[in-house]
């Protein structure tokens, strides 16, 4: 599992207010918690800041970066934005993220087009959010040619078909799972990657609802995630369902885990 | 979900003892708490006492069904054992099981043909265990299509797609998942049904293996389960389960669990 930490979102009031703060102790503090917990890339998302996003995000990734060995996940739908925090950024980022909206994608896709960056391509177009697992399909299907036609590699492109919440609509779920299933594989090579809590939006006790959905991602061939690494039950349930899932030789990463303390 | 309680098993050492005592109170509670808990079918099962079994099988059935509203798993492979206790159970019963076995196959068959008893019909022939999702498929074709042709009808089969441990070989996991999902898909109407801990047997902390699997399961389309009802984690991670997976219009049965404080 290709674990992005979601913890440094401006978004949140904390992550906010440490930014405005240029507080580096606990913007470094929260990335390291998120390394230790397992996370690959440390999303990086200054989104609340008008005219000053470029300039958070440039001092995120400077600061995260001369500190740590982590990786980035640049999240931002500006490409200045995006330019800036890449001139900085050492090792290969991931751009969040791209879309089939006209808008979005003629702007992003310049920045990616015959690079190795890794991309999110978001299953949104002009039309709207998808409804079914053909909308998504469909949205995918363009996506995925139309990147590796501009020299971005299949194994570098993770393909998030959006989750939408199971209070709207009982059918919703299963639609995502689905078409989940038929990118992994229609696509071999290409990755999958969202956010899920969206899943569990209005209803209550949202934790057991979050951590379920994740373990059928998986069993559907989700191989990464959005997500706070820190969530210790989501990370233990995400071991167990990737070795049941045969993608954990021998069961050493549950082992590891089991002996580490870390599965609960 | 169809829900078995399995407590009931003369193999577990309490229950083992209470049916040579005949200790009916011990018995009728614990058929109580599986029915309260959520079950559809008690299990019955007495296969450890060689000569006693079917008088004990039919003791039980009485005992439960002179008390509660329960229907029960009769759970033999003894032709004798089961027409017994059909003989004194009211409603309709589940048979514990059938095979493609020759004998096992011979000797139920004419129990259950043109009748509307539920079988569980297990992926197992003469030719042993099913390793892969194709083994499992094709003997499951042949027992749907044997049993259909003698007037079993499709919705009362239980087809048991047998789950190994993830220990002994890393992708006997996703064959059993992908058994469910190929059985599901390509017989409509019919049901799945299983006990799954053997899917983490030699492994530490199995609990969390077995309840992701089960939500692994749900997601590839299992309606039944072999359980201890009163497992309080397994039974909420179901009900968030079969949620996602739009087995519950309004999320109502969702909402009726959080309110009873069922879902932890």
């Amino acid at each position: 599992m290709i674990v992005v930490g979601e913890l440094l979102n401006a978004s949140r009031k904390a992550v906010g207010t440490a930014i405005e703060a240029l507080d580096a102790d606990y913007i470094l503090q929260v990335a390291r918690d998120q390394l230790e917990a397992g996370a690959d890339y440390i999303d990086v998302n200054a989104g609340t800041f008008m005219n000053k996003e470029g300039e958070y995000v440039e001092w995120m990734v400077r600061l995260i970066q001369d500190n740590t060995d982590a990786v980035c996940s640049l999240d931002s739908p500006d490409p200045e934005v995006l330019n800036r925090a890449l001139k900085v950024h050492k090792g290969t980022a991931m751009i969040n993220s791209i879309s089939l909206e006209k808008e979005r994608y003629d702007q992003i896709l310049p920045i990616i087009a015959g690079t190795d960056l890794k991309v999110i391509a978001l299953c949104m177009s002009d039309e709207g959010m998808p409804v079914t697992r053909e909308d998504r399909l469909k949205i995918a299907d363009r996506l995925i040619n139309d990147l590796c036609r501009n020299n971005v590699k299949l194994e570098n492109i993770f393909v998030d078909p959006l989750v939408q919440p199971i209070a709207t609509d009982q059918s919703y779920g299963m639609e995502f799972l689905n078409a989940i299933e038929g990118i992994m594989t229609g696509y071999p090579g290409v990755h999958t990657m969202c956010g899920l809590s969206n899943v569990s939006h209005g209803l209550p006790n949202r934790k057991i609802l979050n951590v379920s959905f994740a373990i059928m991602a998986v069993a559907k061939g989700l191989d990464g995630l959005i997500v706070n690494p820190l969530d210790r039950q989501m990370m233990a349930s995400l071991v167990a369902a990737e070795t049941l899932a045969g993608r954990d030789e021998y069961c050493e990463k549950y082992l590891d885990a089991f002996r580490s303390g870390n599965l609960l």
